[in-house]
């Protein structure tokens, strides 16, 4: 009604720029937007697959010009989801144009873009987002809300894995996340461990990293291409309030899809979850009776916001393009000035921190202070 | 581009009022849908809350009037998710309009009414679509898919359940899910069950039940209300194949939320399934080496389509309103004359025979054959 | 040291007949048991047979003459574990000789052996079990106890199952077990369920069958034989208590091995438990905090004797064998005259007599109660 | 019959001093084992307790005198079951006294220590074993035997745990586990760990410690003692092979009873286990079809030996007392001089090498090879 019309950029129609689009549609009408929304421009890499794009996703009009999307007049927020060697420039160009920018994980491929960009977005002071989105899930906001609470008591120790299978089959061939910078899958998995990591424990204030490259060379055009990156990342964590804890991100953990876990021990308690069953969460406290005690199994419901939004009745569950509309209606929230960005560009520099920190120290083979 | 518009009337604002103009929006971005898509006029029974509804969910326009959604001329297909007393009404006055009707389960009170909806779509020639979504699910498809190609072999027993807790507090009031016309567990969630069973193991051909009211009254205005409907209801079934099995549906099985399971037992394998972690499917095979034999966990992936319409990659899990989406982009291929319709108001009937068949049988004690 | 000797005939050495000789020696040293053991004869079917048995299992004497055992002078108790058309002869006969008799299940193939035994046991007056030993799981006797203190509230639906596939393949050849009298997989596996179910609930008072056989020959010798008994039997149940269930027992459940499984649903929780996982039971109470209930997965340990007596840590687990030690313990309490008998003649002939109102009511089609 | 008797010593009636005793038991029943077995003599730290002991246990004598056990004339092999920091000095008497030793884990408190066990088996040329039980598993060998055939191809990363939370109640005393020389969780539980991650994948080469102590003092007599072992000890693993792995030991693990867990990536499979359920092995392959491929539950039965000389029916599952007795029936096996020892002195040596390694890692910060 009154509402003021929003309308969306979006650089980059692949797999997460799809997701995106996806998000609004849901979030339009589950959540109560602050904004009329309107898919407006989507630019890709050649004027075909921008207009392919639009026309699948439903934006009004498309281009081979990324800058009329970041710098455009009639674009009043941008989303990037390019390769994100890709990611420092644009989203600049689009904070420099005065525009709130959603930027898709990791946020660049070295520490210095990604500072760069952080320190634009704070000259330009506007609302920005990282898509770590499986912080969006109610079961793991719920996770971060015991542990603040004290459900569980202080925290001592933890685990956190991110681990795929895509990269497992050595025939995949080399692209651009095998790319020396910026590539590997600490930094394409990894980062996700350590934004959970440190948005359900604070912050890390030193790792010890062991970085392994496993496949040595993958398929090109031309010919087998060597890979210098990590085909899995581990580290020890030492968290500023003292828990310790472990992480491992892998690619080639075969027959793992999607298991972004962790598993925390507290003085009174402990919380597990994996995204293999993401509506449930694992709870134990100590001040259960004895022989009674366990691990309860939390199925996800209204009494989990924003869960009812989605569904009146619990049980039903959400999927992954469900938390990306959370994930999109927070950014919308903060656009309006409604609420604070839940993972601005500073969090997302401050991830990249840790990713360099794991990879240095695993270079090095010490213990490393995130920069 | 050149689609077609197609203008969507919707009767009922509440939970599957919701939920199908969620699946509208998903669907629209998710599919290749052969309709350009408006959400024309929403009716609720009252001004206010249809003017709310429409607001809400992003609908042109609304009305306290259902005949202007299923007899208006600005509408194309009808949607109907009030409750059940009122879909026969609603549903045939739309397809005697010429219009498409999709309606939520159950169909409707009573057989009768049942077949008259279904005989109005017949004698309509127009496709209809009954709201039974779990089969919506590629895992259950695969599931059907695996059975019907003999992966299994011959089926010869098996389990199906449905089970929630939403009428386990003996406090929950009397509402219009206790009218002795149509209401109780067997309806509500029973005919899930049963299309369930019978998309996956064909007809059943008799049937012995036990439909039990538990909780004798419930509050209402004016002091308690008896209630006779079944709170559990459970029943043997025969099928035309030879195969043989249980059911349960419960909407007192304190603890759980969604158990939409099943287990199926064939000569040289096995299939289970539950609701609860609907991204899964548990597939045994005899076939297997001995010592190594056991139930596979598969986790829905893009070789389960239309999962990656969703997601280009497994794992990342649909939830229930994606289900939703894929049943409404189904019944927008048979509107669009490309596919037959899933699930027709006569299998809906055909459901409905068979809830009353468990009734009867459950008062007679004998087996009984569906009407 | 001042114990008593207490000598241990055994008449049968297969696969019951060694679990026996195993729980002796495991008791032994596990319990402080009111007696000194000597396994003193084991009787078989041939000479050769017995005098092996008696070797590998330490008997210290064999003999092809069970009244050798039944009525031997130098047997103080008697475990009869041959196929169960011999039980009623043997049991009655040690009976008869003064001595108490460990009966293997189902106690008999009819229910008039059954009260035969029964009532044997009771003219001499002396202690009988019956082998049900699912219930002596610490874990299942948690449940009962919850279930008789009220910690769920007021039972009002339950579901047991008792399914294993070891008949799946139709080239088992015909045996014992496939006998219309006392066969059948109802009174092989319907027993424990059935067992299991009284031991929780209380008793039965009327039951609704479907028994079903889906093998209808296998092979023996000279040709295949036609099997009649039933490959898997269902039932609803109705306990005096007013609560509900249903059963199911299957030998032709491929893909399962051990699924003596239970779930039952209070007014204010709710248990779970599956004998695949024998050493956890799963709790739901509603009286947890909105927002965190959940089935708590409670792992055995010291707090659910006798574990402690296996082991002083908790989550070391229990194996079959265990309760097996766990049975024949609880045995020697009732010879010693140091508790009441769990599992008495009188209460197997109940079992048999739930088994044939079963089948009864299978035949009949009609809601029966146990004779 | 014509079997050689063996009279076995125990020093030590604990936890594990009773494992040992209901495993002879067990085992004596259970397997063909090459001895006639009599429990000759328990040796404990008072006359009292040897004499309870050996009561309890059915030894034939009792002493408190170990040397009685180690040296004695009556006693042919000798089980050690005390804390750690006396198992050298009994070991090595009973060694020289020309007894085979069956010795606990850890073997020493100290590297040094367990070399010179080591070198005393070596010099006796007699069979001596470490009890790492959880080898004993089938599962754990099916695992171990899969790995070896190459059917989940070469493997690249793996992760091992073994967490229990005995010690997470900081209320908990101090005890000898607390001793700054041979205490701590890493050799307590991570040595469990070791041993299974090189009874699997073979030897490491390097390895990278973190070692935290997170309750920093204990009660005690006169007052809080400090503590200085770690509480919680990680790894990062290099294996010869080439493949890498992360292990944790923790006591703290709040909620946890027995987490011995290793999940294991391979070029063309997968392998989970959980001892939590130690009747499962959960295989991935890749050569399963494409939309068909999953983690299977494989489930202990008669395939996986020696689970068929417990029970002849799948399903029915082994408890940790059964493990004990496998391992003692393979230790009488090296005995008899039929087999080689599982896991002698040598390896027990090998694994405490590995403790010191992460230890020494761990206190430097730097990749340590094992000394």
């Amino acid at each position: 009604m009154g509402k003021p019309l929003l309308r969306v950029g979006l650089i980059g129609s692949g797999f997460m720029g799809r997701a995106h689009a996806f998000a609004y549609a849901t979030a339009e009408k589950v959540f109560d937007l602050p904004f009329r929304i309107r898919l407006a421009v989507l630019a890709d890499a050649t004027p075909e697959a921008a207009r392919a794009g639009a026309e699948a996703l439903g934006f009004d009009a498309s281009t081979a010009d990324w800058r009329a999307v970041a710098e455009g007049e009639d674009v009043d927020v941008v989303h990037v989801t390019t390769p994100n060697a890709l990611h420092a420039e644009m989203a600049i160009a689009a904070l420099e144009a005065g525009k709130p920018v959603h930027c898709e994980k990791p946020l660049a491929p070295t520490l210095a873009e990604a500072v760069r960009m952080a320190e634009a977005a704070e000259r330009a002071a506007l609302p920005t987002q990282v898509g770590f989105n499986y912080l969006c899930n109610p079961m793991v906001r719920l996770a971060a809300r015991m542990i603040e609470d004290g459900a569980i008591g202080a925290v001592r120790t933890a685990r956190f894995v991110h681990a795929e299978d895509y990269m497992a089959d050595a025939s995949v061939p080399w692209g651009f996340r095998h790319d020396p910078v910026g590539g590997g899958v600490l930094a394409d998995l990894g980062s996700h461990a350590l934004a959970t990591a440190e948005f359900l424990l604070g912050r890390v204030g030193r790792v010890l990293g062991d970085c392994v490259t496993v496949i040595a060379e993958r398929p090109a055009e031309g010919g087998p291409r060597p890979v210098v990156v990590d085909d899995v990342a581990r580290a020890f964590l030492r968290f500023v309030s003292g828990a310790s804890a472990s992480l491992e991100a892998s690619w080639i953990a075969t027959g793992r899809t999607m298991q972004h876990d962790f598993e925390i021990h507290g003085e009174r308690g402990a919380i597990r979850f994996t995204q293999e069953r993401l509506n449930e969460l694992h709870l134990y406290l100590t001040r259960d009776p004895d022989g009674l005690r366990g691990f309860r199994r939390i199925e996800a419901g209204p009494a989990h916001p924003p869960y009812g939004r989605f569904c009146v009745a619990p049980g039903h569950q959400l999927g992954f393009n469900d938390l990306k509309a959370i994930e999109i209606a927070g950014f919308l929230d903060a656009v309006a000035g409604q609420a604070p960005a839940a993972f601005p560009f500073s969090r997302g520099a401050r991830i990249q921190a840790l990713v360099e920190a794991v990879a240095r120290s695993s270079a090095m083979g010490v213990w490393t202070e995130p920069g």
